[in-house]
């Protein structure tokens, strides 16, 4: 994603604290008392601009969202999406996913989306992409147990190998979709980059990994 | 696949007996004396033709191949394959992958090729489709620790749905490419179908998938 300077970005995110949170640390485990509903939370790592997530929130009143993303300028345009929307259930935490552990007790979210990350193509790379078994245990350490990863990608060869790590990890994929928007899944809300690619006509790969 | 009426294909695969094996089940546990070679021996369920064999045949002389194929009009094609180009490490079976267990000890296989198979659609024959769990448990009836099953369709669905079966029964997924011939595969050897679906440009799907 191309990175705009926004020198402004960080002044603007502490105005909204209530959007943003910027301790989350200080809420593991106490995420359903932040949200003020006993409803399932699902996280999206590497949240980008937000469209996805302000969208689900829309969609989905009775889940409780929470999108992670560490480019300030980037979660910036997502904190505009939330504050304009006025969706009460999408929280945004300006973090690196690897730190997920800190933020979150074991148990605490039901789900995890990937959508369109970085494939870091290159081989010495590998355990960069938040598909890398090292991201898998960390998933699995704040997931219920049978949690689920939902993802989404216009990458070929980042979706192949996740194929090969998810499985190699043992998790059962469920509704692949080698073409999603040429398939009968309904109810597809659509990111950002999803929207430029497919509009090209390119494929969009998807699937469900559930833990064991 | 179009099945021609051979009134006289019996006759000519009887002609054949050191291919078209008989009574394969007088050789379970013995294959490799029959080949008289102590090499790994490597199966196709749904051989049909034939072309893929007898190519892997001539390509790996230290490799033992047995096709399975139950239509006879079908195998006599891949019979008079194997004759023609004079491989001595191909055999066939004019039987039904079903009774694989009657044919094959435990342990006595090192891999299972499964090419173009039907995708049998219909949800209610999901039970016939060769990489459905009933078969991925017979398969492991007979191979190895850690065999490996090298599967190849045209046929998204079934790609999809098998990519499900796999993962669900714990094997893991290698080499996946959902566009082989635009991959960087080498020494790919094609089948009929591959040959037609291929040159009309439509994608190649590929995966290995490894028993733990």
């Amino acid at each position: 994603m191309r990175l705009r300077n926004k020198p402004w970005a960080q002044d603007e995110i502490d105005k909204e604290p209530s959007i943003v949170i910027a301790h989350p640390e200080e809420y593991k485990g106490k995420w359903k008392e932040l949200f003020g509903y006993n409803n399932p939370i699902h996280i999206e790592v590497g949240t980008g601009k937000g469209q996805f997530l302000t969208r689900m929130g829309q969609a989905n009143p009775n889940i409780n969202y929470i999108g992670i993303e560490k480019y300030t300028s980037v979660i910036h345009s997502a904190m505009e999406n939330v504050r304009n929307e006025a969706v009460d259930n999408v929280k945004l935490l300006n973090k690196d996913v690897l730190n997920l552990g800190d933020y979150f007790q074991d148990g605490e979210i039901d789900r995890v989306y990937i959508n369109f990350t970085d494939p870091w193509p290159k081989a010495r790379h590998e355990k960069r992409r938040l598909t890398h078994e090292g991201f898998l245990n960390l998933y699995e350490s704040v997931l219920k147990p049978n949690g689920e990863i939902h993802f989404k990608t216009d990458n070929q060869a980042l979706f192949e190998y996740s194929l090969h790590s998810f499985s190699k990890y043992g998790l059962i994929l469920n509704k692949v979709s080698l073409d999603l928007h040429n398939s009968d899944m309904v109810g597809n809300i659509m990111t950002e980059y999803e929207e430029k690619f497919s509009s090209k006509g390119m494929r969009i790969y998807r699937c469900e990994a559930v833990y064991r």
